[in-house]
């Protein structure tokens, strides 16, 4: 349960886009930081840490772009279209590159984390798509 | 909808308190990161924005402690007690100070973003104590 | 003074591009993403806060994209140029905009601190131009 | 080179503390998220790196906490001397444990980057614990 949508319908301004993509949006990317941080740790943990080393590192990147694009997004107040391209752009790239790593350990090694992990990086990618042909090219 | 539940019982080792205890305060952490984000901002958007600095600072500091300590605590593979317990007296108590700011705007100004943000700083700030309470002193 | 050329230096791999240029990057962003946090506060302190909300906004926004660039330039090991293009686009169109809206009031207003916030910006996104370049298209 | 020095000198309201104090537990902070962020990676990229997941953790909790109270001490408007206690506290904490583990790993193995990092931490556990005697208790 989150207060995402409350926020947006009680912010006295009016949402820059749809209010259900934007919503979507930062759920989304709040949801997909935390799946990252928790998988980067969860990669760790495993015997064979060694061979994650990718995976880790586009966890631990995802992870910080998709909070910082959460946080860009939740501005509606004096809200840039730039901005929010730019960031949704590096967002729906990073969700892509850590979707695609833990896929494949996903199909490869049977890693379970990796497969929850993937299914939130690629909503929080599908989630970018949307508010960027919402915020216009 | 969040992954964190299914993180943690995916994670490869075992969880270093109480699952649900664990899941609900990173979800509240998450959760309380991104209204406190939302709040600053609408606070910013309000025409009264000048009487609302105290609380848009409160949030703007809530909101990255909130994340920290989510983080923190979704590192389970090696979990330090007295490091989760740092984060997490730190974490209480900006969500004390920001739970506080904003519920007095909710009932002196009528101000209907912060009576949510003031709701989900007290649940983050009950799921710290008892994750705190988990950890042990 | 910073650690970051030690840290570069002592890397046990190859850094994946120049190393004066990845290590002027990182200083780079990690100083706009202070110089940012603390302008947004400066120009919330000024009485005319309330014509400030857009520079508060940029300030916050780029606050926050600097230190993920920052952070995602500091991982070398597996260096993923996608995902460095990706930050580093975001992050100098944050500094450009950011940039010119302190230029802005740095003018119009004489506020010194977004004079020096404007100089940080304009170093960052200065700084991510070359990355960029030295990452390749 | 930063800019911290001159934000706060030009900031329109009075430092809360010293300004020395103040502006060297900034910079120490963000120079320590920095290092701590690229410790974690050069463990990571070290062959032993699963000997290092202890460090590689405190490395990165480490690296978040310290740009989070960064932040918060930038934060001088409407400055909490409850918030800075408690987000200083939990930084020295943080720089403590980190600054403990890479030291063991700088003597022990030799490690360069663990010597780097292990004096970025101790210099900003130094600089919090003295900004918790200026905020008063």
């Amino acid at each position: 349960m989150t207060h995402a949508k409350e926020m947006i319908d009680t912010h006295p301004g009016t949402a820059a886009m749809d209010a259900d993509v934007l919503i979507e949006c930062i759920v989304a990317c709040f949801d997909c930081s935390q799946s990252c941080s928790a998988c980067a740790d969860a990669c760790l943990g495993e015997e064979m840490a060694g061979h994650l080393k990718r995976c880790i590192t586009m966890c631990l990147n995802c992870s910080e772009v998709c909070t910082t694009t959460g946080r860009v997004l939740s501005r509606q107040t004096e809200f840039e279209p730039a901005m929010a391209r730019a960031a949704l752009e590096a967002c729906a790239e990073a969700c892509r590159l850590c979707g695609e790593e833990c896929e494949r350990h996903a199909q490869d090694m049977d890693m379970e984390h990796c497969r929850v992990c993937a299914e939130a990086c690629r909503r929080c990618e599908r989630a970018c798509n949307e508010a960027l042909s919402a915020v216009g090219a």
